[in-house]
């Protein structure tokens, strides 16, 4: 799944998005909650007519967003209160809320509302940045003359960091089993509307069991596994994916969240996995970075600049191969690499876009040679064929 | 002719741009000299396919840029040398590098190297900027142990600045009939590219009356009326073109440069212009002004929060109607107002390329229906579908 954050895949028509084989996109709730609102998505026919995309949408519950977007978040037993990273004000996402955006936004897949902890190294850097937060928010406070506040708060702390990271682990997990069960009794369209079930645990496998059980225990439509893409080894993901998605139910759709580079999605589906989505192809092709078969190139070197050939000889994409797709160019030349460099060069948005447009049409298509792979059963030709996925 | 300054028009592709029916745009030469090069770009097999643009392209000569983009350039009797906007190197241009660079760069036409004199408002901006600019070279200078330079410099702007505006319209004007000369002759290939004179003038009929006879009077393949977008008043484009047009002759195209909103497209035309550039469809269309019939609507205002209708009902663009372009939508719908001006306060590249396609495609629309009205003489009739014109 492309990601359209805040409803739009960036710099992307939705008809070329499309074009690259993308069944469905994925928006993020955090965003559009705090802009424009779910209030007016709603009222504006939902995020399908509010974007124009004719196909299906997946949302996240805008948790994580929530837990890694704020400096100063508060999760507790009952959700989390962040600031906006908007305009600074509070705001609240319990279950039941983050059940009621979603029904607003109206996407036809919508994630549970999860506790999703932070891995070992980020809990390190998070302790850091909560001391920051609370001594700028203790100045805040006393300017305010609300001392009280800022003393419950400064417990709270405590309280977090007397947890080891094992406790807050198993604090998380159980959590998610509370709040799954309260978003699945505030779901107000289960019959439109297909809620998955988030299953975490960390890199702790015995945790992972834990969960994996007890969420696939609540009858949904789908499961996904949930904080692997926050910060973890490429190794320590496939560890969990390899022990995680055996035991979710081989007849419900099974989603990877926030994976990922080609090797990482090449180990989920041959664990089982069916779905994804990752910011990569977007993102990195922002920054001038294009995926091949054998890897990244990065199109701002100085090599590139006399380069007539596309990003990727052989690739059907609408840089690549613009006839293809029925653009009219000087003899169907493709866009040359020098001239995606001088693009980037000089901040012209045609760069982001064509190779924005390269990236997600590498990943369709590696996905769609994947699950071709499904059936004929020939790994070592798709290794062959992509040396990037070995 | 959509302006694609550094060979893109911002953030649509190419066949984007033809489909809302542009026959050819325009590049500059400025600053595609300094980035990537004229040279890089004729190794790249020139900019038709630097670009991948199927269709004609007409470059200027730098020259105009080169005035108004450099705060310290120093024009003289045989050229102008002003700083890099890229890296502050010294860039010298003359008839004869601006043939050189445009040869390579290989335009289907390219315009004369002109000595666009300043606009009496502007000279007098200019003369404070001077002022500024000789200061920060003075201190530049005495750092560097160069007063000699400085001296010159001094000498020359005094120079400069006893020069009245009449005096230096009346130079200007000499320079232009030299220079092109000089052009004309050291243009290499006038089979293959068609090389335009520029009339010069400001807005004195009599000194536009002394130029466009000179100018015409050097057999080329088109003429252009340059010097009159530089902050006149639409009076004083009005007065100068009805003049000067019809002094040009019948038999050749003729071309106002940087011309403009719909009311001075329309006046031009009836004075017999044929040819017109403008970054009016882009640029205002980043800043997420649309133009319509009745005149240009600012999609970031509150009022179209909720607005589902698109830019403008009834037209045939892509944003508008992208069931026409064969785009996949809900039910067909437009991308409405309030979806743009979510981009736009959300900071989405979406915004911009969706309001440059429906500028570039009203404008377009515009000419068409002019070119009709020509045939049908039913000027009222145009009037009244484009009351933006009157």
């Amino acid at each position: 799944m492309p990601v359209g954050t805040r409803g739009s895949v960036k710099g992307i028509l939705p008809e070329l998005v499309r074009a690259t084989g993308a069944q469905i996109v994925l928006n993020n709730t955090y965003h559009l909650m705090l802009r424009p609102g779910s209030e007016l998505i709603q009222k504006m026919g939902g995020v399908h007519r509010f974007m124009n995309w004719p196909g299906p949408i997946l949302t996240d519950s805008g948790g994580y967003q929530a837990y890694s977007l704020s400096d100063m978040n508060k999760v507790d037993d009952d959700g989390v209160t962040f600031k906006s990273i908007i305009d600074g004000s509070n705001v609240r996402l319990t279950p039941e809320r983050a059940m009621q955006v979603q029904n607003e936004l109206g996407p036809d897949i919508m994630m549970a509302f999860d506790d999703c902890p932070p891995s070992a190294a980020e809990a390190e850097d998070g302790d850091k940045r909560l001391v920051r937060a609370l001594a700028r928010d203790r100045v805040q406070t006393e300017d305010a003359g609300r001392q009280a506040g800022s003393a419950r708060d400064t417990e709270l702390a405590k309280k977090k960091n007397t947890l080891t990271h094992a406790q807050r682990l198993e604090l998380a997990n159980h959590r998610t089993i509370r709040w799954l069960e309260r978003c699945k009794a505030a779901h107000a369209r289960p019959d439109v509307q297909a809620l998955f079930g988030i299953i975490q645990g960390g890199t702790d496998l015995a945790q992972r069991s834990w969960c994996v059980e007890r969420v696939c225990n609540i009858e949904l439509p789908g499961y996904a596994i949930g904080g692997v893409a926050v910060g973890e080894s490429p190794d320590a993901i496939a560890t969990v994916v390899r022990h995680t998605a055996p035991l979710m139910p081989d007849a419900k759709p099974r989603y990877l969240m926030g994976v990922g580079y080609e090797r990482d999605l090449l180990i989920a589906v041959r664990a089982g996995v069916d779905m994804f989505d990752c910011v990569l192809p977007t993102r990195n092709g922002r920054n001038a970075n294009a995926f091949t078969r054998t890897g990244q190139i990065r199109l701002r070197n100085a090599q590139y600049q006399l380069d007539q050939l596309p990003i990727e000889p052989g690739c059907d994409c609408l840089a690549c191969d613009p006839a293809r797709h029925g653009h009219a160019t000087p003899d169907g030349q493709p866009f040359t690499r020098g001239y995606l460099r001088h693009l980037f060069m000089a901040g012209e948005m045609l760069g982001p876009i064509l190779v924005s447009l390269h990236n997600l049409r590498h990943f369709q298509r590696f996905m769609a040679d994947v699950r071709q792979t499904i059936q004929s059963d020939d790994w070592a030709g798709l290794l062959a064929r992509y040396p990037v996925a070995a």
